[in-house]
């Protein structure tokens, strides 16, 4: 099964659902609302009349939590100049930080703006204490994200968090794909593609936390929610990873794909100055 | 000006507003609600009748936004052993984490449990590319933190947010004193005591980014919405920096005040084993 938010013609948005037949309506107006109203609902009985034409925006409107995993693929950890990690490296973003699978990204002219093409998990059961097994069983489903961070402002200082937080930089999306449709840990592919060049290819059973060690590990100090999502780290091939580095241009298209999935397709808008706060570099 | 959030003896919870005569009920059960609905409102048009009885609980529930500042007293910044900063270190919590004002604490037995007393700033507009100027103007008031930390998980990695976002960790209160009444870049005191015996007293004139700094420089990256809460980072004091180290015991009293505000009163209960995601060192 896969989920959407999509768009309608005749405006406004509508959560849905596609189980082989095409996309039908689910009785709430995004994904976010569906999985606060009605995650432990069998599917079946909410299914709708069918959408015809939607085009998917951010399926996931109003995560309470967004927490992501840095440093999880051996080769971006090595390419990072890091060694393989004990424990999962964690930060937050707010659900501010989100943009949809089609949005253009603002970002801040004059700053290092990187791609991180990323595996999403969104949790569809309350977890807390969670062994990896029933964080397993917690796993609504998956989504691409990319965690595209503005490198100078990330590394101002010890804490990632100002250069992983700007309000619309991480596109989610396009859809949210169940666990019987999609299996990481036996492995799917992650790609991001800048201006139609293959810049990351990673696979997800190269891991070193799988999506259940994840949830599992993060439920030890924070219950999880349906709805929340947790972003799982990005191989290799970033741009602050090459030399010389590259980074996003004005207008740049970034294509982020996990076959099974789908794609997000975001245009770059570098914006700036942007105010008093910025002090860019 | 204070508001607070009551408990009521009847049951339920209120918002409410003390003038100089009193606490008297705001048509919100809680300050988020308040915020949320009448922020710009005048509040002589909103006060209702006398709360005769009520105790102080967490002042604001569902802040979509904590964004925490660590190392801004220069004091605590050369006792951790770094050197004073250009940028502001921030790091994000969740509502979650957030504790009412006499709350007990509960905290992973076995772990390094540490506090660090801190003064909080409330959002009262929206801000967004906003100067030091715009920003003062939109602080709604301030409130009481202990940004308590489990300092073995905030080491386990190179990001402190796991050892910072603890459900329940962090009390917060016991009222909002608007800026009419409080000038913490004139100077107001930061005290923590544990069992009765003080460990931290800084003065908020030495912050290195004062409260208008800070959410500028927030607002560069992400709308900050009246509600949010800002913690403005401790003073010098903490146990991991006493030699040798101490923590917070099972039945602690953590005390934590600013004299024109109010004082929390927080007990700490150790807790644990608390599941296979726990993996304590």
């Amino acid at each position: 099964m896969r989920f959407a938010t999509l768009r309608l013609p005749a405006g406004g948005t509508t959560a849905a659902v596609d189980r082989g037949d095409g996309w039908h309506r689910l009785p709430a107006p995004d994904l976010s609302a569906h999985l606060a109203a009605s995650h432990d609902r069998d599917v079946a009985e909410l299914v709708g009349e069918p959408v015809g034409d939607g085009e998917p925006v951010l399926p996931l409107p109003a995560p309470a939590k967004v927490v992501c995993c840095g440093l999880n693929y051996a080769d971006h950890i090595l390419e990072m100049g890091r060694e393989l990690p004990a424990h999962p490296t964690l930060f937050a973003k707010f659900a501010d930080t989100l943009a949809g699978p089609g949005d253009v990204l603002e970002l801040p002219a004059g700053s290092h703006n990187d791609w991180e093409g990323e595996l999403a998990v969104v949790v569809g059961t309350a977890l807390r204490h969670a062994g990896p097994e029933q964080a397993a069983a917690g796993i609504w489903g998956y989504a691409v994200a990319n965690d595209v961070s503005v490198r100078d402002w990330q590394n101002r200082t010890l804490q990632w968090f100002q250069g992983k937080a700007w309000d619309g930089s991480t596109p989610l999306g396009p859809v949210v794909v169940t666990p019987d449709e999609l299996d990481p840990v036996a492995g799917v592919e992650v790609i991001t593609r800048v201006d139609g060049v293959e810049r990351q290819r990673g696979n997800t059973k190269t891991l070193v936390f799988d999506a259940a060690h994840l949830l599992s590990y993060v439920s030890t100090f924070t219950q999880l929610r349906p709805g929340d999502v947790v972003l799982t780290g990005t191989p290799g091939g970033v741009g602050s990873g090459m030399r010389p580095p590259r980074f996003l241009t004005d207008g740049a298209l970034l294509e982020t794909e996990i076959p099974g999935i789908g794609t997000l397709r975001n245009r770059i808008a570098l914006t700036g100055p942007t105010g008093a706060g910025q002090e860019l570099a």
